[in-house]
């Protein structure tokens, strides 16, 4: 399949339509690859013997693909094959605080993929898959930890979703209520920001004595 | 509706009950109550007009109904009253890095809640459940900024969902390759944490000169 044409914007369908917030919208490609880009963990939503499940698990995106293990999801495609998913990834930046609690709100970034994924069965594509997904959790450690076998590899159920068709919206700044009857109220209002950092490793109780943690584990509590 | 018996188990239900990973299965109301507690956006998985769909959307929970705003549920539920939905509340506590990629996973705590959500009309209610809500995300808040007027209120769709049958799952600790035959292997093993934190507050750029943040928001960040 080739990769969806990066300089277009995304396709507006019947599912990723922005129906209301609408200039909360966005159809910018390069949106939608920062947000995948920033997380590793998705939820996603498939239904499951006809019960409606929303699961959450890591994923790996190259741009055109979404790859995410598919352990859930793998009874769902036995059970009925071709059945559609949704996967959100979803960055929480902040809460946004406004005179009125009817404006308040949340500063985020979200992506929505629609579409049927296709389970992984050639092993080149599985490695690959598994790299990226990976490599999006912790780069540098595809290099680092022992790869899988082909064993563990056969015992891997991976899945594909293509990301032709996704909805993002992304919401910033502070609240709307600033121009508003509201603003003489003396409360305060603006941003809490929410940040995620990493900590500092902490090694297995079970750790070889003498191996320390590689500089793209132990640097990075240092760069967020 | 009478709160759930909390000093009785969550039941096992077709749905709740855990088929894999049974070791990361928890049946303690306490866990579900923590979980919950500590967040204030859920992943609501609902299907609109046909179309699967994972929307993040804020919510507050009183121990017995989970409160969430309503805008795209709403859409389903006029389309096909009765609908089931899927609630997942998900917290990712680090990254587990083994020896070997196949062992690699998450620590995170995770809770799922099935069932069919009810409009929240009564106007008590609603303003209870938006209390709640507000509250689950701000603390103090409620009391502080200007609370919702009739016209405001009526605006509002929110729902309630029942805390009856809900899943939860939660990973903690070191990997699980520290006593196989890869623990030989030079490579480092631990957990790379992953912590969430309040930044200073960011006042309103229009925000009336003199007003100074709450205590209930200033001292958050210092707080976490």
């Amino acid at each position: 399949m080739p990769p969806p044409p990066h300089d277009r914007p995304l396709p507006e369908t019947e599912r990723t339509r922005h129906r209301r917030l609408r200039e909360q919208g966005s159809l910018d490609r390069a949106d939608l690859d920062a947000i995948l880009a920033a997380g590793f963990v998705c939820h996603l939503g498939v239904s499951v013997d006809g019960t409606l499940m929303v699961v959450p698990t890591v994923y790996g995106s190259d741009g055109s693909t979404l790859y995410f293990h598919g352990s859930v999801a793998s009874r769902s495609l036995v059970a009925s094959p071709g059945a559609a998913v949704c996967v959100t990834v979803t960055h929480v930046d902040g809460l946004v605080l406004a005179r009125s609690v009817f404006e308040h709100g949340v500063n985020y970034r979200s992506a929505m993929v629609f579409g049927v994924p296709r389970p992984v069965t050639d092993p080149d594509e599985k490695l690959e898959g598994l790299r990226c997904l990976t490599e999006q959790a912790t780069p540098g450690q595809w290099d680092y930890a022992r790869r899988p076998s082909r064993k563990e590899l056969a015992a891997t159920a991976l899945l594909a979703l293509s990301l032709e068709e996704a909805s993002v919206k992304v919401r910033t700044g502070p609240p709307d209520d600033g121009d508003s009857p509201d603003a003489e109220l003396p409360v305060w209002a603006g941003v809490l920001p929410l940040h995620a950092s990493w900590g500092a490793p902490e090694p297995d109780p079970l750790l070889t004595p003498g191996i320390v943690a590689p500089p793209h584990v132990a640097q990075r509590s240092a760069v967020q």
